[in-house]
């Protein structure tokens, strides 16, 4: 059981962010998500590359099902090599599914489109899940005018250039936001956000604007006057990164449908 | 703002068990739950008495809605109070509420029940929620007989001796059980549990013994068994206090109803 044919493997993988630096290995030793699943297929027989994301989190973000993908030479069938992996990965972090992909597979290339979730709970009024949902969900202990944030968020769709809402310099700006919706769920306000792709900082920063809205500092058009600006220093200010989930890659055309039932089957997991 | 009347005051407290040695406060220094709200109380001018609960809670025992009291001479009016509580707590435990009540209530002595809730998630050919929940929920690897389950909950309901079920020896050991169901929740088995008291151990015995019986080594009969056994020797193996929740404490005789619509109003917090 140490070499065979060298294959590519999928991983769906759950992680707690709050301990973490985030996705990416750092070649100064801080623990990171990428680090503790190489780290893990370190620990079994046959050779492993490195382990590829469909998306790099910032340091503390969550994820419910983020994909990766790993060659190995290990011959260990993918359900057995799934429950060899979680032997060997802290507890904040689980491998759900693994399985055999083709060699064209690329967990972030091959991907059409990410889906994020930021959780938000105004506890004004009825201040619950304080302590144990500390830093899982951003507790608002103020008032806000969710009606209008409702109306904003959804003015983010479409495809626009979006470097007022990124904190780095990339070369192409212009992403398509398939859904970006807020949803009073289970006591809480839920943004869902799905595009092709995400600049850095850019949920974060479409959160702290639709607070904004809620705080009436602003109304709802500033999401169009942002937009227009193009430019970075017209970010709103990016709200905490505890509250934020990578919560699907998709590798098949956008379908709202679709992705909502793979979400509901993840989000039916209560406090 | 020094020295006013002595009051007591009742409390609301939410609290995060996974990093305290339990409720009661240590002589030896240990991080309680009691500990740090009488640290909290000793922040804010004033004399303040000891802080007592309805119930004592082991070591990574979470609350919901714990109730305590204290007697202070603060003149801080209750909502300010809870707030200034709440800036003294560490971030795993938070006052929820804060009213003024009459010198005669205690906290444990005047509850007329209490309830706790706790949480699995049966993980076979679903794995989900293992990194984030890990310190919230029992994770069980394998299929269980969930109606087995089931069908065996509602036989500990009644006026008992639970000898059988406690880790620790009491003069008296009857206790009435007001409910005891196993409830399908939002992809979780959840086990309600309201008594007028319980024996220390007792919930996590019984989720022990309905886990045991889940996996076909007792039959829904040896409920009745253990009860009339009145041998602490055959209580089942304790299930792990991470996924225990003290849920409510009473001061009204139990009713069913209204004991539903509170627990409700703190369930629809989702993970």
């Amino acid at each position: 059981m140490s070499d065979g044919e060298v294959r590519r493997v999928a991983l769906t993988v759950e992680f707690d962010g709050t301990a973490f630096k985030g996705w990416q290995w750092q070649p100064t030793g801080e623990r990171t998500v990428q680090g503790a699943l190489q780290d893990a297929f370190a620990a079994l027989p046959g050779r492993h590359g490195a382990v590829h994301a469909a998306g790099r989190t910032d340091a503390g973000v969550h994820a419910l099902a983020m994909v990766a993908h790993c060659d190995t030479t290990s011959p260990i069938p993918d359900e057995k090599l799934r429950l060899a992996l979680n032997a060997h990965l802290p507890r904040d972090v689980a491998a759900l599914a693994v399985g055999t992909v083709g060699p064209d597979f690329e967990a972030q290339f091959s991907c059409r489109y990410r889906r994020y979730l930021y959780r938000m709970r105004i506890v004004r009024g009825r201040p619950r899940g304080l302590a144990l949902d500390r830093s899982r969900v951003l507790m608002i202990h103020r008032d806000l005018d969710v009606d209008a944030m409702l109306r904003a968020a959804p003015r983010f769709e479409g495809r626009h250039d979006f470097s007022s809402l990124a904190t780095q310099e990339t070369r192409s700006r212009v992403r398509t936001v398939h859904l970006c919706e807020l949803r009073p769920e289970l006591g809480e306000l839920r943004l869902h956000v799905a595009a092709d792709g995400f600049l850095r900082g850019m949920v974060r920063a479409i959160a702290g604007t639709l607070i904004r809205v809620g705080m009436r500092s602003e109304t709802p058009d500033v999401v169009d006057d942002l937009l227009a600006a193009r430019d970075r220093r017209r970010a709103g200010p990016a709200s905490p990164p505890h509250a934020l989930y990578f919560a699907e890659a998709g590798y098949e055309p956008w379908s709202p449908v679709r992705s909502e039932v793979r979400l509901a089957e993840r989000l039916d997991l209560p406090r």
